[in-house]
C-alpha cells in the first residue's frame, strides 16, 4: 500500500504535542485555580494515589511490553498518552463537574480521578498496540477522555449513579471503545500471527513485572475513591481475595486448556488481573469473602475461555484484531462484575425497597449506556483515525519499534 | 530413570488447584465471617501491608529468577504458592487462634499475618527451586503452612512467646523445612553444577531487581506487626541500619573471598538481605543503632562464609542441594538473630527479674522447638513428595522452564 | 598506559570498606544516642521515606543501568555508595546540626535527610559512571557528603536559608562536583563513543524501569521535608504537573531534534525527570499549576537542548566526559529552578518587604555559593582521585563489568 517506509513523524508529532501542551497551559492559566480547602484530605489519599499512579504509569506500561520488538513503544507511548491524558482529563472533568460558577477548583483529588479515567485510554491503547502511531494514539486519547467523562457525567447527573461506580465503568468503556477503533485499523495481514507479534522470554518477564505491579496495587485502585472507612476496608480485602483466587485459577485453567498440560504465560498475565476488574463495582458492598472469591474464579474462567474462543473465532469473523486481548482481560470481566453488582444490589435491598425494580433497571441501563457510548464514539474515532492525515502506518511496519525510535545500536538483539 | 519427558501435569495440576480452591471457598462460606470492628486499625496498616505484599509477591519472585532457563517458573510458581498459601494460612490461623466460639472473624490483619507466614513456604521453595514440580510445591505449601501455624500456636499458647517474635521464626522454620525436603529430592547429578543451573547477566539483573525490593521493604517486614509506636520506630530504624551495613559488608566480603578480588553478584543478593533476617527478632528492642550495625555485619559474614563453606563441604556430605542458598541467607542469620535476641533479653532484664534464667531458657527452647518441628515435618513431607503419584520430574528436566511452560517462540534465546 | 589488566581490588576494596564500617560503628557507639521523643512524627513520614528510599536505591541504580556491559556495576555500586553514604551523612549532619551538647540524637528524620543528601553523590557518580572504580567512588562519596553538608550548614546558619531549600541544592552540588571530578578522569579515548559505551534495547528497558520509578516518586522527593500541610499539598501537585509536562514535552522535543523525526530513548530518560529537578526549590510556593507546567516545559527543553549542544560542543572543548549527562538532567534544570525561585520570591514578596533586594541577593548568593563549593571541592577531589594509590583503571577497561565482577557464565551475552 504505497511506500514501505513509515511516514516521518517529524512534522506531525512535535507540532501536535506542543500545540496541546500550550493549549492546556493556557486553559489552566485562565480557567483554573487550586483548591484552597480540604488539603489534609488530599494528603491522606496521597499514598493510595501513588499506588494508582504506579499502576497506571508502570503497571500498564510494562504489562504491554510483551512483544519482542515493541518494548520501547509500549512503555514510552503508555507514558506519553497517560501524562497527556491526565492533564486533559483534569480539564474536562473540571468543567463538567464544576460545582459552582467562577474559576474551577482543582486539587490532588482531581488528579486522582483523572488518573483513573485515563485507564480507559490505556486499555484501548492495548487493543491497538503496534498498529496505531503516536499521533493516532494522542488523538484517540483526547477524544476518549472527553467521551468517557461525558458518559460519566450523564451517569452521575441523570441516572444518579455513585461517583465510585461511574469511574469503575472505565474498564468496559475502554475495552469497547478500543475494539471499535480496532475494527477500522484491521488489515488482512493481521489474520495470522506474524513473527514480530510474538514475545520472547525476556519480554515476557518484563510483562510479568508489569502484571505483578498491577496485581499488587489493584486493591488500592478499587478502594481509593471510597470514603466510608468500613466500605474501604471491605473493598481492599474483597479485591485481595478475588485476585488471589483468579491468580491461582489462572494456572489451573491455563494448564487445563492447553494440549499437553503446559501453562501459557499470556494466560497468567490476563487471568490474574481479571478478578480485580470484576470486583471494580461491587468490592465495597460484597458482604462475605467467599462471594469475592467465587467472582474471582468466574472472572479468571472468562479470561482464559475468552482468550481461546474470542481470539480464534469471534475476532476473525468480526475482523477485529485485539492485540493485547483487552476484550477478555478488561471487557468481559468488567461486564461480569457489572451484572453481579446488579444481582447483589437486588439481594441486599430486597426487603427494604418498593422501587427496587426501577432502581435495578437504572443500574443495568447505566452500564449498557456506557458500553453503547464506548462503541459509538469508538467507531467514529476509528473512522477518523484512518485518514492519511495522521500518517497511518503501513501494515508491514506494525509491531516494530524501529518505525518510531532511533537505535544507536545497530541490531535489536532482543 | 524411565522416560526423559517430564510427565504431563494436565490431569494433576488443574484438578489439585481447583479442588483446593473449591474447598477454601466452602470453608470460608461456612466457617468465617468478616470482622466488624477495628476497621480504622485495618486501614492504618494498609500501606505497611502493601510493602509486605510487594516483598512476598514481587521481591521473592524476582529474587529467585536468577537461573537463565527457569525465570518463568521462579516467578510464576512463587505467585501460585504465595496466593494459595495465603488463603490456606488465613483459614488455619483463623481456626487455631480463634478467640471465641462461633464463626471465625477475619480482616486485613489476618491476611497480613498469613502473608508473613507464607514467607516460610517461599523460603523452602527457594531450596527446592528447579527440582520440585508445581504439584509438589502446592502440597508442600499446604503441609508447611499448617505445620508452621501449629508450631507458632505452641509457641504462643504454651511458651507465652509474643505474637511478633513467633512470626519471625518464619525464616528458621522455612529454611530447615526446606532443607529436610531437599534431602529427599537429591539426585547424584546435582553434585556438580550443570549448565542450566547457572545465571546469565540478564537473569542476574532480574534477580537484583527482586533483591533491591526485598532490601528496601525489609524495615516494613520487621516492624509491621509491632503496635507500640516507640518500638515500631526502633524496629524501622534498626532494620535500616542493619541492612545498610550488611549490603556494604557484602561487597567487602565478596571481594575478599574471591581469588582475584572480584565481586560475585550472588553474594550481594544473599548477604545484603542477611542483616534484615538477623534483626527479625530483636529489631524493636535493640537500644542503640551500633548494635544493629554490628549484627548486620555479622549476618553478612555468616552469609558469605556460609556460601563458601556450606555449599562446598557440608551440603555435599549431607547430600543436600540447596538451590538458592536459603541456608545461609535465611537460616543461619535467623539463628544468629535468635541467639542475639536471647543475649539482649538477658542483658536488658538483668536487674529486674528473679526468674531470668527460666525465661531465657524458654526463649532458647522456643526457637529450638521451631527448628526441630521444621526439620521433622520437612523430613516427613519430603518423603511423601517422592511418591510417583506427584509426577516427580526426571533429574534431566531439572531447572528447565520447558517442562511446564508453553513457548510460542521457538528458541529460549535467553 | 602500563598493564592492560585492571588492578586487583582485593587488597584495597575490602580493607577500605571494613575500615570505614568499623569507624562508623565506633562513632555511632560513642557519640550518638537515638532520639527519645517525636516518634509519632517519625512514623508519619515513614511512607514518604520509603518513596525516597526507592527513588535513591532502586531508581538511580536502574536509571544508570543503560550501558550494555556495565549493568552490574551501575546497580551494584549505586547500592554500595548509597548505603555507605547514608551512614556517613547521618554522622556528619548529626555533628554539624547538633542542637545541644552531649550525645547527638538521631531518628528516622536523620536517615531521611541523609538519604536526600546522598543523592548528590549518586548524581556525581552518574558523571563518572564507567570510569571510576569502587575505591575512587567510595572516597568521592566520603568527601562529597562532608562537603555538601558543610555547604548546607553555611547556607542554613549564615545565609538563613530554609532547611528544605538547602537540601534541594543537592542536584546543583552533585552535578558540578561530579563534572569537576570528571575533568580529571578524562582520557583522550573518550572523545569518541566506543562500542562498550552504548546501550542495547534490554539495558534501555532496565534504564526505563529506573526512570519510571524516579518519575513516579519525584513528588515525594520534593515534598517530604515540608511540614506545612498546605505547602506539602502544593509541592506534590505542582511537582506532578511539572513532570507530566516534561515527560510529554520530551517526546516532542526528541522527535523535533532528530534527523528523521524519530524519538531517542535517552532523551526520554533525561527530559522526563528534568521537570521534577527544576521544581525542587519552588514546588511548595508556586501558586498556580500553569506556572509549574511552564517550568516543566522549560526544564525539558533545557535537558534535550543540553543533550545536543553540551555533549557535542562544550564537553569536548572543556575535556569533560559526562557519562550519563547529569549536567543537563540535574545541573541545568536545577539552576533554572533556582533562578525561577528567586524571581517568584521577588514577585510574591514584592509588596510586603522593604529589604527585598537584600533578601533576593542572599537567595542568589546561596545557590552560587553551593555551585562554587561543589566545583571547588570536586576539583580537589578529582585531583586526589587520580593518584595511582586508588588502583585507577586503564582506559581500555572503562565501561566493563568484567573488571570488577566475577562471571561464572562464560559469555556476557547481553
Amino acid at each position: 500500500m504505497g511506500s514501505d517506509y513509515p511516514p516521518s513523524l517529524r512534522c506531525g508529532l512535535p507540532g501536535l504535542i506542543l500545540f496541546l501542551e500550550t493549549a492546556f497551559i493556557l486553559i489552566f492559566w485562565f480557567c483554573f485555580s487550586k483548591e484552597s480547602q480540604s488539603t489534609s484530605e488530599d494528603l491522606e489519599i496521597y499514598p493510595a494515589f501513588q499506588d494508582v499512579n504506579v499502576l497506571v504509569i508502570f503497571g500498564f506500561g510494562f504489562l504491554l511490553a510483551s512483544f519482542k520488538r515493541y518494548g520501547f513503544s509500549s512503555i514510552g507511548f503508555n507514558l506519553l498518552i497517560a501524562t497527556l491524558g491526565v492533564q486533559w482529563a483534569v480539564l474536562v472533568e473540571g468543567f463538567l463537574f464544576a460545582s459552582s460558577a467562577g474559576k474551577v477548583k482543582i486539587g490532588l483529588h482531581s488528579v486522582l480521578k483523572a488518573t483513573i479515567s485515563v485507564t480507559a485510554v490505556l486499555i484501548s491503547a492495548g487493543a491497538l498496540l503496534g498498529k496505531a502511531n503516536p499521533i493516532q494514539l494522542i488523538w484517540m486519547a483526547m477524544v476518549e477522555v472527553a467521551a468517557f467523562s461525558t458518559s460519566r457525567w450523564i451517569n452521575v447527573r441523570f441516572l444518579k449513579i455513585e461517583e465510585h461506580t461511574s469511574l469503575m465503568h472505565v474498564h468496559i468503556f475502554g475495552t469497547y471503545f478500543g475494539l471499535a477503533v480496532s475494527w477500522w485499523l484491521y488489515h488482512s495481514s493481521l489474520s495470522k500471527r506474524i513473527e514480530k507479534e510474538t514475545s520472547n522470554p525476556i519480554s515476557d518477564l518484563f510483562s510479568m513485572l508489569g502484571t505483578l505491579f498491577l496485581w499488587m496495587f489493584w486493591p488500592s485502585f478499587n478502594s481509593v475513591l471510597i470514603v466510608d472507612v468500613m466500605e474501604k476496608r471491605n473493598a481492599i480485602c474483597n479485591t485481595y481475595y478475588a485476585i488471589a483466587v483468579s491468580a491461582v485459577a489462572a494456572f489451573a485453567l491455563s494448564s487445563l486448556s492447553s494440549r499437553n498440560g503446559k501453562i501459557r504465560m499470556i494466560h497468567i498475565h490476563h487471568a490474574a488481573l481479571a478478578g480485580g476488574v470484576a470486583l471494580g463495582f461491587s468490592a465495597p458492598v460484597i458482604p462475605h469473602p467467599w462471594i469475592a472469591m467465587i467472582l474471582g474464579l468466574l472472572a479468571s474462567m472468562v479470561a482464559v475461555l475468552g482468550s481461546h474462543c474470542l481470539q480464534t473465532y469471534l475476532n476473525s469473523v468480526l475482523k477485529i484484531h485485539d492485540t493485547c486481548g483487552v476484550h477478555y482481560t478488561f471487557g468481559l470481566p468488567g461486564l461480569l462484575g457489572a451484572i453481579v453488582n446488579v444481582i447483589l444490589f437486588i439481594i441486599i435491598k430486597w426487603a427494604s425497597l418498593s422501587t427496587l425494580g426501577y432502581l435495578a433497571l437504572i443500574e443495568v441501563g447505566s452500564f449498557m449506556l456506557t458500553t453503547a457510548i464506548g462503541l459509538g464514539t469508538g467507531f467514529i474515532t476509528g473512522f477518523i483515525l484512518t485518514f492519511k492525515l495522521w500518517k497511518t502506518l503501513p501494515a508491514s511496519k506494525y509491531f516494530d519499534d524501529q518505525a518510531y525510535w532511533e537505535f544507536p545500536h545497530l541490531a535489536y538483539g532482543f
